[in-house]
């Protein structure tokens, strides 16, 4: 088999073999095909597309490349999440505690990662002394224990997809359903998990700008699971504003634990509530999605999902009592206040504008090397459809530096758009795709 | 400038500017942008096309990436022939000595190159003593004192073409017209002829297999050559089956002799004549076509073309006796006759596997490493049409080596298709396309 002669056979639209995918995806992986024949292959796929079965080969080849997790020692059906991401999505923070609150094994493994905000490790580094360094017989024993757990990624985890996507980056081929979806699952498969429920954004801050798209992703990713032999279930939701108030770290965090007093936003509430239904139910610990709501509102009524939260911090080396006091957050000391320009609707947000503001102010990463400041965030006060009136309060941002702060407010000025008509309000749940959806 | 922001723009199907394009080239030449990033962009062009003003740009950014040779010290207009290759192709050794005889300056500046014969150098080189290696002021000289000399390629002309080429010969980006169409153009230009003349094959040996793909290549390059301020003509001609009767190196100097005898196979002599006839009439020695073809016709039958190879062979330290003599060229002694299996008429060639022949019985180079046997190669008796008998002669084959002689004789008979039913006569012109046929 020859490189060459797999990539003609892509560019003239022909469908690879098992043997063939693997032949470019471990070749490529030890270093054997060169980056340029690569990248010419991955430009040649964008052009070409990929047939379902190439896509769950290119999936299970990637997935096969590195560790793969054995979850065995851990009791009970193992559930896990993943969210194609979004401007203030901490829904991870909310559902984690829930689940375990009910029972449900919570084993994560998360990487840092770049983007607007840090990773959910940097997020719940916001309690003082939180650690997520432990070997590996600890971790399975926390989650024995009290059902949760969260150890920073240790394991080589799908290196063929980190050496894919990384050549991807840098050569426009990012944005290809088939390539998007098999790298997505490729982790989530090594990561060992029995269902996998997905959280696929649509809107403005999103991959997916369309919900078409959107669906056309998720059948993608649902097809892997599915072949793959895992429990995969696809939830279409709204990225067209921030979801929730706050986006940042600690200011995340404050947010979850809003969220899990029974006083938190409403669209943040009811995602964070459908997709841990989902998972629920994927679990075996619910009927249906109804039962599983119930049993979630429950289990914040009571608070048994916030002292899980608890818990958890403590048994992390965190210091619980800024769970109950979340005040005692480090929040930046420095304020700016956007005010309406306008008297009206506000009715769009550019919400890659907003993530822009939160990674000026220092809450993400740009590079691998990148420091992220917990502290620094902001808080949009207004959503989508709400009526404004002139002066009044949009959002109000936190840093640590006046000059970020300045370009930071730019940014939100520039996302939000006032008009004097009012907006249809857009749905928060676009779909539920699940196996049966597929044709 | 970002190459990965040129990489996307191409992708979705823009038009580069004239600055873009000599970023990439100039950028790609000097390893500022890695290979990974050009072949995802060459392959991004080839789903994607270049516009004609993106494809000059690009022809000048690579004619302009090195060397230019500077011909002003020759007297006359200068004058320059390009094939796009094919079998038995041995026009350059009739031209040459033709156009000299008739005072046309012939500064031929020519490398070795891959093929399954060696290039015009390594052909010439048959004559005991010739050589390629000459002082770049003797160059200049021999061509004002005799109008005929042949350097090797010593200048660094186009080196952003080898370079680009190099890459596309490894990633599948080939076969697209632009990037062919720019890459011959750029060595023609930047090798500073006045007049270009391209001999661009069709069929079975060729590039371009049908006569439209041609005449659209043809088309691309004479726009090129036109906008750069040299005038370019291009004949489109036959090649389906091998040009003459002999296919080597040795044995292609003998056929060339033969027709500076008077004595060549027609269609051979015919395309010569043409070629010949165009840069006559581009360098102002001969009204039209057919003043200039009975000129040469005059040149060969007075002797004076033939008299002048021997001359420029014997300024560069070959044996001009074997010029007049040409059974004293060293032809192999091993000797394999393929005879037909069949009565009826020659149908069809599948000239790729004559090409083959040449190859394994060592007459060309696999690689740049490769030793060229000038003393191998065949001849074909027999043209496409002529009425043959079993047992008839198709060809000789000349080799070395037994088992070369027995895997040639294979791609011989593979390459050669006998039906009962006469066939249909195919032009040897096919077009001729000139700046007034561009729309």
């Amino acid at each position: 088999m020859r490189m060459y002669d797999l990539i003609e056979k892509k560019k003239c639209g022909h469908e690879l073999s098992k043997e063939e995918i693997y032949y470019i995806v471990n070749g490529f992986t030890n270093g054997d095909i060169p980056d340029y024949q690569m990248s010419a292959f991955l430009m040649a796929v964008y052009f070409q597309n990929m047939t379902m079965e190439e896509t769950v080969n290119l999936t299970m080849a990637m997935a096969e490349s590195g560790d793969t997790l054995d979850l065995s020692a851990i009791e009970g059906i193992k559930v896990d999440k993943h969210s194609t991401g979004g401007v203030g999505d901490k829904t991870s923070l909310i559902i984690g505690p829930m689940l375990a609150a009910l029972g449900v094994p919570v084993a994560k493994m998360s990487g840092r990662g770049l983007g607007h905000t840090g990773g959910t490790i940097d997020k719940l580094e916001s309690f003082t002394g939180f650690s997520t360094v432990m070997p590996e017989k600890e971790f399975i024993k926390q989650v024995n224990d009290i059902h949760f757990a969260l150890v920073g990624q240790t394991a080589n985890l799908a290196p063929a997809d980190k050496k894919i996507y990384a050549l991807r980056d840098v050569t426009a081929t990012v944005n290809h359903k088939s390539l998007i979806a098999s790298s997505i699952m490729s982790k989530k498969i090594a990561a060992g998990a029995d269902v996998i429920v997905l959280d696929v954004k649509t809107g403005t801050g999103a991959f997916m700008e369309t919900v078409d798209e959107a669906i056309e992703l998720a059948k993608i990713m649902v097809s892997i699971g599915t072949m793959a032999g895992r429990e995969t279930i696809a939830i279409i939701s709204d990225m067209n504003e921030p979801l929730g108030h706050n986006v940042g770290n600690a200011l995340e965090v404050k947010e979850a634990i809003e969220v899990l007093n029974g006083k938190g936003e409403e669209r943040l509430t009811k995602l964070s509530l459908t997709l841990a239904a989902y998972m629920l139910v994927g679990s075996k610990k619910a009927e249906n999605v109804e039962n599983a709501e119930q049993m979630l509102n429950d289990v914040i009524k009571s608070g048994k999902a916030l002292d899980k939260l608890a818990e958890f911090v403590s048994c992390q080396g965190g210091d619980e009592q800024q769970v109950f006091n979340p005040d005692k957050l480090t929040i930046a000391s420095k304020e700016r206040k956007v005010s309406a320009w306008d008297d009206g609707y506000l009715a769009a947000c550019d919400n890659k504008e907003v993530g822009k503001a939160s990674l000026a102010l220092g809450g993400g990463r740009e590079t691998k090397e990148s420091e992220v400041d917990l502290s620094v965030g902001l808080i949009v006060h207004k959503k989508l459809g709400d009526k404004i009136k002139k002066g009044e309060l949009i959002a109000t941002l936190y840093g640590n530096s006046d000059d970020k702060l300045d370009e930071a407010v730019k940014c939100i000025e520039h996302a939000y758009t006032i008009k004097n008509t009012p907006i249809k309000e857009t749905p928060l749940i676009k779909a539920v795709i699940t196996k049966d959806d597929l044709s």
